[in-house]
């Protein structure tokens, strides 16, 4: 029976590309591993399938019995559902320290980073395993996606090495420009429905007992949300409502002029002033230089909610 | 403002070893970190600092708004009281997962191997830092003393190599002898308080929320507790009532014979019997072959309390 290696719910593109390439390590260290997914991918991932030459990873929600490796989340609430009834073998993550316990030692790779996959490069080089090259150029997209081609305040020289040496074993000239590639493919927002956007990147935390949701869109020019902003509203309205949710925010981010309008619906009317210093106008602020949901937006959120 | 590496409280060698490495590890690279200890020093810690020329690392209980790196623990009961007010640098560990969070993405490093001090080898291979003798000497100790000179279960190859490693570096050349030298130093438990005793390495744990405190005393030949059991057994049955605890459990480890004797006060009277399939003879079981209170006792206590 093999084990599992699984990203977190509503998978993004380290999800999907750690967990195959960790996959690929375990088993090439004679333990068989096999990447699933907790949900669909988006138009990002599917692009950086295509271009390696990697099918989806199984659709599988349901691990009782069976032994798991946790990428790139260790909040339960982000992870299968049945996570008590399966065995957790290791985690590699880059987020804060989540609630995710367990009753036998296991194999932790955490390190404050800007992607779970410059850590499994790590690994690679710790256990001496020569990296396959589409494994390499999925790993080097996803560090260009959580980096926001080395924008966000999360990326570290860490990153940006690790992509210049992925490139290389993938023979890949210009990393930023497939970078920007795979940025127009993710910004290409119309005709999605409003829901599959607003689900595209969102992630549950449970923050001192608050459930609150958070997604995020981010894009080349924020314009392109113009005339769906009463939309995006109505539907994070209803999702924090079917949630029983306390808050949730959409962050809306331009990666050119590198800031997010966030959207808020909440409990606390007086959210975003408590945790970012900024007052709600028509439900909507800017944040200039804000481009983190784990680094910016996070943390003072947890911290105003205690 | 230095940062602090700490271990659990009730401090065993592995914890105070590796809050030393770690220090001398995160000073070189740049990050002025100092050891720091929970509690008194037990004889075998004493004797490994003072065979390498370590001063006792500064007994510090309260880090609110400092930043610090816990070793050898992930269980918030086991850390400092006041570690909510900390921030959390890093975790290096080899026990299971415990319920430490964070609220900012950190440094973790967890394997499934014998002792933290492996670990933080691992650490100055990474980081290209060399280890100065002492320190390698101590941490060798570490090893040889948490893995009861490589018979515990717990013991993995990495174990066995790393010691290897550090003793060459150490210029030990009979790293066993000294491991038995070690042992000698922890066996002389005669003329000790029986408080310190029990109290010696004793670890609280929080079991589907019942607090179990169990504590080992690892010697050469058991004989050496034949006229204190009823004054060991009276001491855990006031701890069990001071502390308000579902259970105590004392481990009786006789490292030669390689085996357990273990003394139950506990609420459940079918405890051992659940966990163990053994039943209790006066309030004792002898338990073959178990020497590892992380790996053989842990696990299924907290699975029969589940
Ligand atoms: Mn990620
Ligand atoms: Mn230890």
């Amino acid at each position: 029976m093999p084990n599992y290696a699984v990203g977190h719910k509503t998978p993004d593109s380290d999800s999907i590309c750690s967990a195959i390439a960790l996959s690929y390590l375990k088993t090439t260290l004679g333990e068989e591993t096999v990447p699933a997914r907790l949900g669909e991918l988006s138009p990002e991932t599917l692009f950086i399938l295509d271009k390696f030459g990697f099918e989806q990873p199984e659709l599988k929600t349901s691990f009782a019995g069976e032994g798991i490796y946790i990428v790139d989340h260790s909040d339960r609430i982000q992870g299968p559902d049945d996570i008590d009834e399966a065995t957790i073998l290791g985690i590699i993550d880059h987020h804060k320290l989540g609630d995710i316990t367990t009753s036998t030692p296991l194999e932790i790779w955490v390190r404050p980073v800007g992607c779970t996959n410059t850590i499994i490069k790590m690994m690679y080089d710790f256990y001496d395993v020569e990296i396959p090259k589409n494994i390499a150029g999925a790993m080097m997209c996803a560090i260009l996606s959580d980096t926001v081609i080395f924008k966000s305040p999360t990326c570290t020289t860490a990153d940006i090495k690790c992509v210049e040496a992925l490139a290389e074993i993938a023979g890949i000239s210009d990393a930023k420009a497939l970078g920007m590639e795979m940025f127009a493919v993710k910004s290409a927002v119309l005709g999605t429905p409003i829901r599959d956007l607003v689900l595209r990147d969102f992630k549950d935390f449970n923050m001192h007992g608050n459930l609150v949701g958070i997604g995020q869109l981010e894009v080349l020019d924020l314009a392109i949300f113009d005339d769906m902003k009463l939309e995006l509203f109505a539907d994070i309205a209803k999702l924090k409502a079917e949630g029983n949710r306390h808050t949730v925010l959409l962050l809306l981010t331009d990666i050119m002029k590198e800031g997010s309008e966030m959207l808020v619906i909440s409990d606390n009317a007086d959210l975003t002033e408590k945790a970012y210093g900024k007052t709600l106008v028509d439900g909507k602020v800017w944040l200039d230089g804000v481009l983190s949901r784990k680094k910016q937006v996070v943390p003072p959120l947890q911290d105003s909610l205690a």
